[in-house]
């Protein structure tokens, strides 16, 4: 950014050209509405809010004993690959066939910004979140998919209906939440009904 | 958020009390531009970009063997004050006045929304970012520092400008970056040579 480097320095050079890239996560919106409903909730916001929730609801994760802190890295750096990918909203049966093509790419070049230890570190923090199989990744999924649900649910389901979304799908779209935490489910479960109910959501 | 529970369920109601009030921090906005210049930046999503940093700068904190783990959740907390309190421009003297004592009001009311245990871990957590005694919350104020003065130089000095700052007030302000880091301190200091010859910043 200013000139002239030492060998030493050059790391910091590639970590400033990632930080200074990733700034644009925040103009990458969501279907999700802030729950003031003023606007779309961008990907970086959503990912600091996700992080604030893995360390206040850590209790509820499924299993004992995790790495709350490799959560935390893993919702940090999820949706980054959203700023040359796009974010894919969760019932777009469409966008999801080449999600994964798109991402992978989108990793590729994101995280290559940084030295190769780096790269191959943030890479495998934001596979491990796709593969969810680690109890750490099924619990960072879990909020992931909990938060717009709230968020629906707060906005009378204003983006369920602005997508004629049904409890049904919503309840298969979102089974995932119980990998993670079973008592999020439950709460989850609670939600859906509630939100029928109250006619946000279609049965 | 959905009627009746058990005593278990309390805890969840309590934390999710806390994740839809933190919402609010989403509209909070800063002096910063993103880097786009498309708008101000939101204390949220700022939040989000420190932790990002302190993730891969880490090597760079003033003391190894640091708990880079701490220095994430202090990022992903240390703003949540300004929910009650709103966002103090690092050169406003007069905002500086009361501003211990207005975010402190807001960390009661904010944190209380949590459990106990939660509450006082909380709190510990904004309390140890703001004394910069520690470490970690050394290492946390310097990329607190560091991020807007980046912005600043890649959007020509937007807000220097408009505010009538100096490089002098610039390395007086930010000098506690220092603290945390050496390195980013000299890279800070090329910074701020840079604007000054670029005219983004008066002598």
């Amino acid at each position: 950014m200013t000139g002239e480097r030492n060998a030493g320095e050059e790391r910091l050079a590639r970590q400033l050209d990632f930080i200074r890239e990733i700034d644009r996560l925040k103009s990458v919106h969501r279907q999700t509405l802030l729950l003031d409903r003023s606007r779309r909730e961008n990907a970086a916001e959503h990912s600091w809010h996700l992080a604030v929730m893995a360390l206040v609801m850590q209790e509820h994760a499924g299993e004992s004993g995790l790495d709350i802190g490799r959560v935390i890295r893993m919702l940090l750096v999820h949706d980054i690959v959203e700023i040359d990918a796009g974010d894919t909203f969760a019932y777009d049966d469409e966008g999801y066939r080449d999600k994964a093509e798109r991402e992978q790419r989108a990793a590729e070049r994101l995280f290559s910004l940084l030295p190769d230890d780096q790269r191959a570190e943030m890479e495998a923090l934001w596979r491990e979140f796709e593969e969810r199989r680690t109890p750490e990744a099924k619990f960072a999924a879990a909020l992931d998919r909990l938060q717009p649900m709230i968020h629906n649910y707060l906005t009378e389901g204003h983006t369920w209906q602005k997508h004629g979304v049904t409890a049904r799908k919503v309840r298969e779209r979102n089974a995932v939440i119980a990998d993670g935490s079973p008592a999020l489910w439950r709460f989850a479960g609670r939600l859906i009904d509630s939100a029928v109910r109250k006619g946000y959501l279609e049965p």
